[in-house]
Order: C-alpha cells, then sequence, then structure tokens
C-alpha cells in the first residue's frame, strides 16, 4: 500500500443522508483500511454523527458545506450551488486533486451533469455513460449506458464498448470481456443504422474490444456477455423493467408459501435458503452506478440506498481508483480511434443493410 | 351463440409444428365449443394429425398447403410465397373472409410483414403493433409495440394508446384502462420530443384514451398502469429482458432449495406452492402476442411454445372476435383524430420542454 485513498464523500445526498452516508462510510472503512474520506456538508451534524461510528475516528474529515442539491433541483440549479452544495464541493475535491474519487447518491441528472462540466470528460470521450455491474445466471455482467444521454450515434456506442469493456477488465478481473450491443436480435441486419454502424466500428481488425455481436434482452439475464452496450434511453428502460419483475417475482414467491400450512412449513424448515437467496439478490450488493468517461472516478449510488448499500458503492469507486481504471480507457479509445481513422482512410465493405425485418 | 368462429391456423408455424398446433387446436376447441378451424398445410401429414384429437373430429377443415415460411425466410421471402405457404394461405383465409382470424406460431417478421400486406391496416393506422399482457403485482398489463417499428413518431405512438386501451377494454374487462407512455422518468420534462408531443396528445380534452402520463421501467410489473406504450424497439428490448429477469430469478430460487437438506425438506413441503407459483408465472399463459392495426384479427404464438401454449393464443384470437375489437378501435382513433385536428386549427400551449435531466 503506497498512499491512502482519499475519497469525497456528498454527505447530503440520498433520501436518509447525512446519516446513512456516514454509517456506509464506517461501513466501508472497516473494509478498505487504506481509504480516508473528504465529508462534505453542515460541519456540526456531521461531526455528531461521526462521533458515533468508531471507524471514522481519525480518517474523516468534515469539509463544510451548507447549500444541498435537492432531488427537485434541475442540473442548472445544482450548476449554480457548485460552490456552496455538499454534491458541488465534493466534486470539486476531486476536480482539484484533493480526492481521488467522489461517491453520491444525490440527484442523478444533476451529479452526471455537474460532473461532466467540473471535471470534465477523457480526451476522446464525446459522451461519458452510467455503468452498473448486474446479476446474471452466469456471475455479473456490465451495462452502459444506464441513463445519461438519451440518444446515441454509432461514436458513442463505440466508446461506451471501450469504456465498459475496461471496467470489466477492472471490477470483475476478466481479461478479454465479451461486449454485445443490444439489439432486437442478433442478426446481423436487425435493428438501425446506428447500431449496424456501431457493429461495423466494433468488430474491426485490431478492435481493443472482443465484439460478440448483437444480443437481446433475455440475453442481459442469461450473461451471454460480459459488458452489455446500449444507448440511455433503452437502457434506463431496461433496467428498472428488469428491477420490477425481480421484484415481482419476489412477491410471487411469498404468496406462493403463505397458501396453505404445509407451504408455510416448508418456507420455516427453508428459512436458511431464504437468507441466501435474499443476499444473492440483494440491491445493495449491485449499489454504485459508474460515471464513467469523465476525467475523474465519480460513482452514484441509488438515492433509496441504506448504510450498507453505500458502503459498496464505496467499495466501487475504490476498485477503480486503485486500478487507474481511466488511464486504461485513455489508451483503448486511441486504439479504437486509429482503428476506425485507417478505415475510413481505407473504407472496408458496408456491412450487410437490413433485411426489413422488424 | 351466433355463428361459429372460423380460425386460420398456420399449421407449419412454430418449432414443434405441425403437431403442436394440431394439439394446441384440440386444447383449444376443448374450451370453445364455438369454435372451427381452418388448418394450413401438408395434407396427408396434419390429416394424421387431426385423426388422432377426439375434439377436431368434426370442426377441422385441412386446407393444402405445400410451402412452408421457415425463420430464415426474409418477409421478401415470405411474401413471394404468399399463394402457396401455409402462413401465406391462412392471411389469405382472413383477407377473403373466409376465416374470422389467424393464429401462427411462424417467423414473426414475415408474419407481420405479410399481414400487413396482405389484411392491410385499419383505417387511421399508419403502423400496427405487435401488443401482449403481461402478468404485473395487481393481475396484467397490456404492452405495445414488442417489436414490429423500431422507430416511432408520436402520432404512432398515440395510435399504440388507442389500441392498446381498446384491447385492454376487450380482454382485460375494463371500463376506463390507464395508459402509461414508458419512459425515464414520471416527470412532464423527461426523454425525448417524440414521447412528450405523444403526451400531449393523449392528454388534450376529449382524449379517448384515460392517459396517466409517463411511466417507468419498472411500473410494468408494478402494475401502475393497465396499458404501457412504447416503440418497438424499446418494447422488444424491455420485454426480453423482463424474460431474463424472470428465469434467472427462478433459478435463483432453485439454486438455494438445493443448499441444505432442510431446505430440501421445505421444498418438498411447499410442493404445492411451487405449483401454483409455477402456474402463476407459466409463460404459456401470456402466449398470443396480438398484432394490432392490421385489418383482421392476427395473433402470433410464441415460436417455441407447446400445445397448451398455442391454446392460449388461439383462445386471444377467439376473445377479440368475439368482442369486434377492430371496430372500436377505429371508433376511438377517429375521436383521437379530430381532438388532435381541433388542436392544430388551435394550438395550446406547449408541454413543458426538457430540464436538460438525462
Amino acid at each position: 500500500m503506497t498512499r491512502k485513498i482519499v475519497i469525497a464523500l456528498d454527505g447530503m445526498g440520498g433520501d436518509m443522508a447525512p446519516d446513512m452516508v456516514v454509517r456506509g462510510a464506517g461501513i466501508a472503512r472497516e473494509r478498505h483500511p487504506d481509504i480516508t474520506f473528504r465529508l462534505f456538508g453542515p460541519a456540526t451534524r456531521l461531526a455528531e454523527l461521526v462521533k458515533r461510528v468508531r471507524w471514522l475516528s481519525d480518517c474523516c474529515e468534515i469539509v463544510p458545506a451548507e447549500d444541498v442539491v435537492t432531488n427537485d433541483d434541475t442540473p442548472k440549479q445544482a450548476l449554480r450551488k457548485r460552490r456552496t452544495s455538499s454534491m458541488g464541493m465534493a466534486l470539486d475535491a476531486v476536480a482539484d486533486g484533493q480526492a481521488d474519487c467522489i461517491v453520491s447518491a444525490g440527484n442523478t441528472g444533476a451529479l452526471l451533469a455537474s460532473a461532466t462540466v467540473m471535471l470534465r470528460t477523457l480526451p476522446g470521450i464525446r459522451r461519458p455513460a452510467l455503468s452498473s455491474l448486474l446479476p446474471t445466471v452466469r456471475g455479473e455482467t456490465v451495462m452502459l449506458d444506464l441513463g445519461a444521454n438519451m440518444q446515441c450515434d454509432a461514436n458513442n456506442l463505440a466508446e461506451f464498448a471501450v469504456m465498459g469493456s475496461v471496467f470489466a477488465r477492472t471490477v470483475l478481473g476478466l481479461d478479454q470481456p465479451t461486449v454485445g450491443l443490444l439489439n432486437v436480435g442478433s442478426e446481423e441486419g436487425k435493428g438501425n443504422e446506428t447500431l449496424r454502424d456501431a457493429a461495423a466500428m466494433l468488430k474491426a481488425e485490431g478492435s481493443p474490444v472482443q465484439f460478440h455481436g448483437f444480443v437481446e434482452g433475455n440475453d442481459i439475464g442469461a450473461g451471454a456477455v460480459d459488458v452489455v452496450v446500449t444507448d440511455g434511453f433503452t437502457g434506463n428502460v431496461a433496467l428498472k423493467a428488469m428491477e420490477g419483475t425481480a421484484k415481482l417475482y419476489t412477491g410471487f414467491v411469498r404468496d406462493a408459501f403463505k397458501t396453505s400450512t404445509l407451504a408455510k412449513l416448508g418456507y420455516v424448515l427453508a428459512s436458511g435458503a431464504w437468507t441466501k437467496l435474499r443476499k444473492r439478490v440483494d440491491p445493495r450488493r449491485y449499489n454504485g452506478a459508474v460515471f464513467l468517461g469523465v476525467n475523474g472516478v465519480c460513482v452514484k449510488s441509488h438515492g433509496g440506498t441504506d448504510a450498507l448499500g453505500f458502503a459498496y458503492a464505496i467499495g466501487v469507486a475504490v476498485d477503480l481508483v486503485k486500478y487507474n481504471l481511466n488511464d486504461k480507457v485513455v489508451g483503448d479509445l486511441k486504439k479504437l480511434r486509429e482503428i476506425v481513422a485507417a478505415e475510413v482512410a481505407e473504407p472496408v465493405v458496408a456491412v450487410a443493410g437490413g433485411t426489413g425485418t422488424p
């Protein structure tokens, strides 16, 4: 361990902030002794909370920030508070090099817009993207964009593929993560021109990405690829649709076990199994969406999370800082650019067009 | 019961056709004594199969069709076989008025394209849409488009809302089904211009649709609205993503109960609960996507379904024919057109624009 990782925390972001933030920091610190915090928010109130958490006694500097970005604030309103709000000041600490990363459970739109403006994007990245790990049959899959960009062109999608691929190498420890473009079918002609153009870039010779091809919605849960790439509209809808289904099925299972005395008895006997199941699908384990492509590590925690979930989000930030994610992204992007530039100079045969199949 | 409903069956559509089609027809006929079939496909082979199913002895006319639309056929190739294939000839029977509806488990793209050309669209409908019922916490929800139209404008979405609303009244027996537009947030400024324009049309005074507003992916499983409207790309991805999650969770539950002897015992005791659960989430119960907007009733069964699932798809077709779905769609669309025309004549205040929030 060379030096401590400094984490800027938005003390007032999240439905249960600031209490949840402080306790989450305590849990994370217990797991990662090599981290320290710069905690932004109302000083007196935060000091009170920090005092109660043993793990934070010697590693949490409170930086007074009197303003708060609320959930109703537009990105513009949030940006106006950048010098005074807990979110803005925490981002500023990363921009200034006073912290290695920021973790916030605050207003998503405000955080993404502020991070883009204040941290700027990495060289070669036109649009940062929101990314997260999702549970699958085979383990875990990286998915992006989950809602930062409503419309994306082929270049954006290709950049997402590079960023997602590096992210998977970093957090999943994979050598050659496979990348799929989310579409309505796996055949080459499916979808729209944007998707077909992005596919052509990604499968070009020398591409830094192990491109699998098009994948469909059900391939996400099946773990067909390590990285699923899509635009922010589709990604956000699909992610939430999957969350809704998970909730629905949990309810169905619970209902089924209430229907008879035998079933209730079975439920009690299987309580160990339930605990394991609950742990496995615990959404807190997947908390911590990474805003990839900004020049700095920015992790967005779910707004409704508790301390344990927030600690997981901090853990994601720690991983990314340790593995120098952004340097690797910049390197791989350069490779992709060179290939695309070479292809423009010497055009290859166009990708097979649409077959007209919807 | 005035007269029998005549159902045209694509005898060769589906992975397990024609056996599955014939046995599915038998199950459907047992449930609906007021239906008869015109079964298209290889005559000798079909006659062999029909002979084995008691319920079909007096209600199944075999119409020889020697050609087959395969899963590899493009819509164009399928259309070329319209006079000779089981799918094309079954559609033709509906177009000619020799059958009230068609049920096919064949190639989706081919069926949608052929149905659009051969049946044509209803007056006022620019684009037909694929629609289905999905299970929710509150019961069932209609969702469309599930993959017929990759790109949709505001008019298309508004038409889908009208069709989905009539569909929900018909198959769910609701007086005033609520309709939501799928988006990345429920606030007015969210999403893109297409969605905001469609919302403006649907919430106009006198709209034939009970418009709830924007809904998010998780609202589908929560049953927040009776009808979820989206473009075919997003709908297809979301639907399949939800299917993938359902599969994932089923696997998680199964795994959890294998972990200890007590859990296994609990599993056995709760076997009644499992049976109930399996029934409730049985995808066959939700088989039968309706191609709304064509001038005729066209139901697409899942290609991999078995006889029971195919029987459910036939049941959907029977319901739609009985309730004159298409007449109601035409009536409600006329209402929407009048409102939109009136609004163009006297423009209302524009809908609140985007806030810039992703």
